[in-house]
């Protein structure tokens, strides 16, 4: 049976803006060593996948720093703890990232991004009757387009590598397999 | 449009044995200004769905540093360059941490782990056939045990929170949308 292994220290390396980077002394509960990792903390994150009533889903390009290329991914950002619920949160990113309100948010499920490295939760969403209600709001960094592309053509995208952001291709998995408990 | 920004230059911060951390400064192409992104740089990452001929999934229980849990996953790791091809590396992991050997290992699909910030891609694979045939072979800083899960629970695995790790349930929706594909 795989036991949890005991932290005995800690020492924080560097803070990177939206991590703080930590290296862990842990003990093996198996062999009695201890070994090193490194962890980044971070704030947990959301993403909304938002449906307009004709069953289209809005969806951005991003220009995108680790892989330095654009990317078609479904609205999302960082949780900020005023917001207090990650749903406001969504909902925020959602307005601020395409202009976009819903008449309802509902949580489709939750992921650990990288349980190996990274401590945090990323929360899925799905936005009902989402419509265009206002200009988007976005930051100096940040370079978005939005578009409206129909729900049926979602995973022919994901099949053909058109969308590759492994959190989108989650959200899009939470909401199929919603959709099929719910008879939809 | 959205374009692509100009890297004008990148720093080192530090090398987490299996990442490398750099800070981009780079031009944003709508407003002109630079602004700074902090990237980690790592070799690519290979998961693996071994299924057996009984229909179950041999998934492993492992303690994870980041969210300081045991998760429940399919087997996986980084690819080693002297694999030379992805496959390879997802089959040595296979056999590493459970002891496993496949007939067959096809591509179902690969990710951008976080293109926000890291560099690299998720490659997932199906392993067919998969067979019991060797001990496992761990390393120090490892503690896995292995099990097999019929195919037809996951899906309430992923719903229900069991099954956690983005990356494991990227590669199950690949499966599906590759079963589909196929009409299996």
């Amino acid at each position: 049976m795989v036991k949890k292994w005991e932290r005995l220290n800690s020492e924080y390396l560097g803070d990177f803006r939206i991590f703080r980077a930590r290296a862990d002394n842990s003990r093996s509960p198996r062999t009695g060593n201890v070994h090193r990792f490194f962890v980044l903390e971070t704030p947990d994150w959301v993403n909304i996948i938002p449906l307009t009533p004709e069953g289209n889903v809005v969806m951005i390009h991003q220009y995108r720093h680790g892989t330095e290329e654009i990317t078609l991914e479904v609205p999302g950002g960082m949780v900020d703890e005023e917001d207090g619920d990650p749903a406001v949160s969504a909902a925020r990113e959602l307005r601020e990232e395409t202009g976009y309100e819903a008449t309802e948010v509902i949580h489709l499920g939750s992921v650990a991004p990288n349980p190996a490295f990274l401590d945090n939760r990323c929360h899925s969403y799905l936005a009902r009757d989402a419509r265009h209600v206002t200009g988007m709001k976005l930051d100096g960094a940040e370079d978005i387009a939005f578009t409206e592309i129909p729900l049926a053509e979602i995973p022919d995208l994901i099949s053909n590598g058109t969308i590759t952001h492994s959190l989108t291709i989650d959200a899009f998995y939470f909401l199929e397999l919603y959709q099929r408990r719910n008879n939809q």
